[in-house]
């Protein structure tokens, strides 16, 4: 049977947004805080199908149709940013504000109008032409940048950085700021986080890890690099991958899990969450540790309240916050002793060849290793961090106007040798290595470096809370933990900013010392030194 | 990385249809119809999204997110319709009416004008409050089919089918009709096409049918039950359909091959065209003949002229034209012995054990056996279109009132002992069978014939046109047919109606005569008895 196109599409009723504007006039504010999150929640609704796009686009789509994909996506977010923008929003918003319950708060009704408020201002907030200006300018550098970090040439994309620099400046003064410019980039990534307070917990951060470094790297010691340079077929690996997600609490009737370049986890929408991973035939971690780590987000996105799927209280607090949850599952567990406790025999099955001869002990070691290097996604768990940090300081340079673009290579590579003690030999391993600055994504790093902060001081709260961790990790327990973050994050949706969960949570603010006795303690640990 | 959700759309603007209509005022013809092909575009790219949520549905989609996955389809069909029924498109097409190559015969203005007049007029025509009745009939109809079949009860469906034809009754009277009303349902379907004209084409067809399958069933011949009762292991099956639908033309750089429990085809859109298919570890021939089946149906999909796309000279004339196509490959061709000359040495090396002793001919005698049967789905080539007729005889009775619902079973059981000499044992294996009235797919039954009858017919003309065929196909060449389908059909999109095109290819209007000489021809072959 054929799917005729035409017949795609069966005939039925949308609500019509004219009809809704010309019923506002005398909506009392109950009525208009039901229409406002119907309103927000169709938006959703609609955002989710582009997701789905996106999906589809990485995994199955084939080749020849990416100008089609490019043209539905297209029209999908100019439809997206019209109904986002409606005028008829802000009315709502208003009469919704009016609400008794949404002038107290941290009230089911005060977040969502709260939030929903902040968004539709952002979205407001941006001209149409720096939009767009900013979309050409980001597709047009992304190839550039491509060819250029292949060709190691810096000059070719520096004048694309600069155009980038300059317009997400005027992108900050849209969308306003009080004490730095970039504060008002990582607000759209981070609620209400700021240049100031990020700084205050990077600057000890930066010392205590630089001297970590320095211990591990003095300490002479390194795992057996044969253990992970076997053989592990991907068909293997893609079993145990999946069964180690489903343990750790990731629901496969909600979700799955495929094969990408760059693994990445999209919540498409209510009983949708999908995760990517991929395999190298010769070391089982990346994927395995990939696969974790988009749990750990998927884990999350299955944990959002479905009734409130689509307005602010359904959402994710930040991606800081989230990226607390997929460093929680990929380090603080998955990379424990513990947890190799239970799941070594499995892995040993699954691999007799590869791990035989190989103990436990050598193995945690193994997937453990620590050593400066020059790659940020190729990192650990110990230097990871130092790498966001130079990014956090350079980025943040750019946007003050207190660094050039035609300075950044002199500037990344002073700073690395600083920091890691190595010189960078070039700029591929250097300032071209990542694509964000390419795609005007200026103010994401450092909410990976949050993410690691907050995950733990969450976790170091969550041994408080539930007891002997390790036996129940140890015992291929991991739902108590699963529950404890539902119930603590999860569903709190947006109630909270990031810094104020954290407080509510763990009855601290965000403090660098949680991670830091971590990893003294693990690597202290590995590498024979006092924690 | 997590994919955040509000973050997957970026901000592009789209054109906004209020403008639209203010600028509308003072339009010259050609400045309309640009503005009309371009919306119709732009509607065409809504709904190939919604072709890719439909695939992904019965893909790849996580069980969980049905709920979901219907509210982005209630939406997007939702906005759908709204775009295509907007008013403005009617401004827009009676301008562009008057541009002078649109009041022309056949000219590429004159087609897109003539069609999108055509499929808007159908989407205005229906009362919204009938739509949505029978939308929320047939959700309710199809889920008591599914139980009703699986009791074999068909007293518990009975009203729910009644119901169907009252509102599909309805429907026709909304769409308008002329001679019969059953000739409203058919054009939906199969532009143009009427019941009188069908029945005359139907009626000697049903006698001469009847004729070779008594031929068939007398000969006493049939082939080695074994060669299609072995181990065709399913990843070996796979490999072999994805070459063959290659080595036939479907282009996999612009498709894909998935399983899925009923197989399909969907044109996503430019560059996207995807298939599917199921696979039994005992027999190669479901798996094979059905992705044969639906790359015929994918071919046209890919032969559509993609600088006409969302336009109707870039659409296909019509489901009866479609189906030509995928019955060409898969019977026409795929069940031809020329083709199995070419490929019956690589089905033996890739099944060495169920084909070792088994000849080309005993292979081509077990691919094309034939024998009465009360399934349609699993019927062959010489007696499947005796069980459309039947269909077409009682959904049009049913339609002009002639025929009850509660009478269908017993009507439907005399028929098939007419026709096919066998008495139907219960209404599971009868009436209860097929999903299509359940869902008011009524008036779609006659294009899987009128399929076959235009294959044969253009299958007949290739010849004339193409040489030797024969062959051309042992030697493993498929493109000159492609390529002449290529010109003398997919490029030609909705310029000629179906009758229309037969006669400008062929010459004649649409005969029988050439299917029975083509099932004569074969079946008297492997049976013995004279074409």
């Amino acid at each position: 049977m054929v799917a005729a196109r035409k017949k795609s599409l069966s005939k039925k009723s949308a609500a019509k947004p004219a009809k809704r504007v010309a019923k506002l006039k005398g909506l009392t504010p109950a009525q208009a805080y039901k229409d406002l999150i119907a309103y927000w929640k169709r938006l959703a609704t609609f955002g989710s199908v582009g997701s789905l796009l996106g999906w589809d686009q990485r995994t199955y789509m084939p080749s020849g149709a990416s100008s089609h994909r490019a043209e539905q996506l297209a029209l999908m977010s100019g439809m997206y940013h019209e109904m986002a923008t409606s005028p008829h929003v802000k009315d709502l918003i208003a009469a919704a504000g009016e609400l008794p319950a949404a002038k107290k708060e941290d009230t089911v009704e005060a977040v969502n109008v709260r939030e929903i408020r902040r968004e539709y201002g952002m979205a407001t907030k941006l001209p149409q032409t720096l939009v767009e200006e900013l979309s050409r300018a980001t597709s047009r550098a992304y190839d550039v940048w491509v060819e250029a970090r292949k060709q190691n040439d810096f000059n070719t994309f520096k004048s694309h950085l600069e155009t980038i620099v300059g317009l997400t400046r005027k992108r900050a003064d849209a969308l306003g700021w009080k004490a730095s410019r970039y504060d008002a980039l990582l607000d759209e990534y981070e609620p209400g986080a700021t240049k100031a307070e990020i700084e205050q917990i990077f600057a000890p951060l930066r010392t205590e890890l630089a001297q970590l470094v320095g211990e591990i790297v003095s300490s002479g010691r390194q795992p057996d690099p044969k253990i992970l340079n076997a053989d592990y077929p991907a068909a293997a690996q893609e079993k145990f991958c999946k069964e180690a997600a489903a343990q750790i609490g990731f629901d496969f009737n909600c979700g799955r899990l495929d094969t990408t370049t760059h693994p990445f986890c999209s919540g498409v929408g209510v009983g949708d969450t999908r995760l990517t991973t991929r395999y190298n035939p010769h070391d089982f971690s990346g994927a395995l540790f990939g696969t974790l780590h988009e749990a750990g987000h998927g884990i999350y996105d299955q944990g959002l309240e479905a009734k409130h799927y689509g307005s602010p209280m359904g959402n994710s607090v930040s991606l800081g916050i989230h990226e607390s949850q997929s460093r929680m599952w990929e380090n603080f567990v998955g990379r424990s002793l513990a947890f190799w406790k239970y799941f070594y025999p499995k892995l040993r099955e699954t691999f007799p060849q590869a791990l035989s001869g190989v103990g436990l002990d050598a193995l945690y070691f193994a997937i453990n290793k620590s050593q400066p290097s020059f790659i940020r996604v190729e990192s650990d768990e110990a230097t990871y961090n130092l790498h966001i940090i130079l990014r956090f300081e350079l980025e943040s340079a750019l946007i003050e106007g207190s660094l050039k673009a035609a300075d950044v290579p002199g500037e990344w590579n002073a700073r690395f040798k600083k920091l890691f003690g190595l010189e960078v030999p070039d700029n591929r391993r250097g300032c071209l290595q990542d694509v964000h600055w390419s795609g005007g994504g200026i103010g994401y790093f450092p909410t990976y470096t949050l993410g690691n902060l907050y995950a733990a001081q969450l976790f170091e709260q969550a041994r408080k809370d539930l007891g002997d961790l390790d036996g129940q990790f140890s015992a291929g327990e991991f739902q108590p933990l699963k529950g404890w973050l539902n119930q603590k994050v999860h569903h709190q949706g947006m109630r909270f900013r990031s810094n104020k969960l954290c407080e509510k949570v763990t009855g601290k603010p965000l403090d660098h010392k949680y991670l830091m006795r971590h990893l003294r303690k693990k690597f202290g640990g590995l590498y024979g030194f006092s924690a």
